[in-house]
């Protein structure tokens, strides 16, 4: 059911967030990274870099190149908040390697009361985030991770709790960018770095 | 809404996984653990380990006590088994830490085809779980890792997805572990190992 990313064009595909890695771990993450056609629904092309965590080596290294390639220095970040799910398996290691405290942004009903709820569209359908109430402190800054950016609508909507808790967005962090969509003009000002930019 | 451990008596809640972090740390830990009655359903004890990732030092510690309490050595393991979502917040960072290759058991429907789908029975309810097809090699050991054992079922479900792939469990490594459950009962003869053991 995949392709590999090797059908694309090179011209379509950048990974200058790779770069610090040096040629040969980049082109091994990229070759890992796989489209699945109409997934989770019919017309969307699902960029897929779960493979990437499979391998020890891989895995090491794509967390490396977050850290290199953070949008704000380390030192202006409190937190690192992860969206559910795919955004956990990255956002968590960084946080560790980063020494930060983890925020989990989960899906509607997932987390304890009391929450923070908010409401955002996707490429295919509606969906909506919470946070817990308190565990992010009025003042700090938080940089928020996931896989991917399409659209931005998660993206936006976890900006949104944070400021609703009181909180400031220190910036942005994806793995893969979708080009075409905009996804990073929903993101206001604030900073925002991604390791691999493709099209939609 | 939530109730603090303090309010279990002593002799209820045994912290030997955490002995090796010391005393100051395993009780900064344990302190950080809450209980919440009615979650997610009427008559559940959601005991919740959220809070201690919130916190960059006990994060970290805690995954420490994790590497430390390994129920086989490191070099037995060839992949780390996340359960989705709280298991992708421990398993990854410790798949991270042990330089191993990490596998999603994800809910139905959310991984891409093809998958294998095993249901097992909850406290409350029932689900499934998916594996990729192939992404465990035949004769592999995966160490699965979960926040929590309670009755064991999402647990064994995984070690039979294990199976069917081929593979074998290595073991199985939980933060918390339910008394008076038999959870594990269900896990047959592999090696288990649990940081905090408590009422359920």
């Amino acid at each position: 059911m995949a392709e590999s990313l090797n059908n694309a064009s090179h011209q379509d595909v950048t990974i200058e967030g790779l770069a610090k890695l040096g040629t040969r771990k980049a082109q091994r993450i990229l070759s890992l990274m796989r489209t699945i056609p109409d997934f989770p629904a019919k017309g969307i092309k699902f960029r897929d870099f779960i493979p990437v965590l499979n391998n020890g080596d891989t895995f090491s290294d794509l967390i490396d190149a977050l850290v290199d390639n953070l949008p704000v220095p380390a030192d202006h970040i409190d937190y690192v908040g992860g969206l559910e799910s795919r955004g956990f398996l990255i956002g968590a290691p960084l946080a560790l390697k980063l020494h930060k405290g983890f925020v989990s942004f989960r899906k509607a009903g997932k987390l304890p009361p009391e929450t923070l709820k908010q409401t955002y569209g996707l490429e295919y359908g509606k969906a909506a985030i919470e946070i817990e109430k308190g565990i992010i402190p009025a003042g700090s800054h938080v940089l928020i991770v996931d896989d991917l950016i399409a659209t931005g609508g998660s993206a936006q909507a976890a900006q949104k709790l944070i400021e609703r808790a009181g909180a400031d967005v220190a910036g942005f962090e994806f793995v893969v960018e979708l080009n075409g969509l905009n996804g990073h003009g929903k993101l206001g000002d604030k900073p925002y770095s991604s390791l691999i930019s493709m099209p939609a």
